[in-house]
């Protein structure tokens, strides 16, 4: 069992560091919030006073941060204290360039280094139930694999330094996407008098087919399990598919792609969450295509 | 078995009228160029001189025919003819508002109606594996549902008038709006390193999932069968999807719905018909956003 170092234990990494606590490993934490390091000390999670102190001596350190200036600059306070070859994993969602920024540092500081954002929510992060797609090194991703499966079902080596953050982005824009897709023909139907049961009977076993209509379908009814049923609570909340769609368009122009329905997608988030819907469910951008009662 | 007109006997309708002939269905066929009525007998389909001769003592007649007012001129003329109760089947994909006024004609003439357009292709004509979407009575949907599985395997009833339209545009406006998301993914992959196998993998396995990356993938590699890994060779044509999304956004207008997505990849089908790739499978887009090299 390792001696793991946890950075950021809000409502992700909190959840996250109490399953490495289950699995017998022992985590220091630290936040910068009291009150969140205190919660996790429930789960016993040994509190850091702050995150030089929870790096030093530890094999492994995880950071769980909202962006990605919170990572380079937690990141270089670490790196600063962590003896050489320890492997740092940040599993935050940022964007391509800051993680591939964050390799560097930890290449200069001789650590080895992983990104591993993920995916499956909070409910996953709970029930160690994670996807995650990780980027880095072979043998980055050899020392790091048992530790994550303490977290996660599902452990994906997508390539080099940045590949996990990617594809996370790119999966992320096709979700949005063929989400806002199926609202807007969920609408249209209902403007033909076409019933949600009978588009649901067609697209979900045709070529309209996606995870979007076929296991997290924006109206209720025709898949008992998805928010929809349950008043649009999150699951994966609206604010956060702007955040990941955003992320998609910085990468886009960073690297001079040209992705006009991941942009339009963007922006009908953005349109969404102004409208005082950041915190609900995406799915529930379905309501924004509707004329108001 | 039924004597059956079968008017419009082109890529789509000349095999489901042979498909007919095999079942054992006596069919007498019409077509305006006579080059594709002289190939419709080589299938036993017995060739009419016109439209009304074909649909004279027939009991069931089939149109298949590119638009909503070829769909319209030639149900004013057959319906002149056809005997009272006979079942009238508009297989094409037209606007939900032609399909409708056709319906309507019917009714008034006393027979049975049925918009019933496909999915599947010629691939599916040719086999007889064809999805219909049917709209009509359940009286119309009983009547047809037997001599519609001689050219198809799933016949979904959609609802009353219209609704088979509705159905099958709205799951193509789904379809063409994922298979551009997917497309812009690929190439934002690309940009940043990230390798087709890789993204594939992640998404054909979460929540990007669709029928577009998972069946019809459209880079060459990861799903052997796609039109990727020969040329782009459709397939559905880039002109076809164009169409059933022009219909799509002609229903929008019509009925009020609001579908950003939907029209912004009508938009960017219609500019890749315009550099000459109409003939090519629809997945093929994913060209227009690379660097020509």
């Amino acid at each position: 069992m390792a001696r793991i170092a946890f950075i950021g234990l809000g409502n992700m990494g909190g959840p996250m560091a109490a399953n490495l606590v289950k699995s017998g490993h022992e985590v220091l934490g630290f936040d910068l919030a009291a009150s969140v390091l205190k919660a996790a000390e429930a789960s016993g999670v040994r509190a850091a006073s702050h995150a030089s102190q929870a790096v030093k001596d530890a094999e492994v350190i995880i950071t769980m941060l909202p962006q990605g200036r919170h990572v380079l600059t937690a990141w270089t306070d670490i790196l600063q204290t962590a003896a050489q070859d320890t492997l740092v994993i940040d599993c935050s969602t940022i964007d391509v360039e800051s993680s591939r920024k964050a390799h560097e540092m930890a290449k200069a500081a001789s650590c080895l280094s992983l990104d591993a954002p993920v995916s499956g929510g909070t409910g996953g992060a709970s029930a160690g139930t994670l996807t995650f797609m990780a980027g880095g090194s072979d043998e980055a991703f050899a020392r790091a694999k048992p530790i994550l499966e303490a977290m996660g079902k599902k452990i994906v080596h997508c390539g080099e330094a940045g590949a996990g953050q990617a594809a996370k982005i790119c999966n992320n824009m096709i979700l949005g996407i063929s989400m806002v897709g199926v609202c807007e023909a969920f609408v249209l139907a209902e403007k033909l008098g076409l019933s949600h049961q009978a588009l649901f009977d067609v697209a979900s076993t045709s070529s309209g087919q996606c995870w979007a209509i076929n296991t997290y379908c924006p109206v209720p009814g025709p898949v008992p399990t998805s928010p929809a049923n349950n008043g649009y609570k999150p699951g994966f909340a609206a604010a956060l598919m702007l955040k990941d769609l955003r992320l998609s368009q910085e990468a886009a122009l960073a690297s001079g792609a040209s992705t006009p329905m991941g942009a339009e997608a963007a922006q009908l988030f953005a349109l969404f969450e102004k409208q005082g819907n950041g915190g609900r469910d995406f799915s529930a951008i379905i309501e924004m295509f509707r004329e108001k009662v």
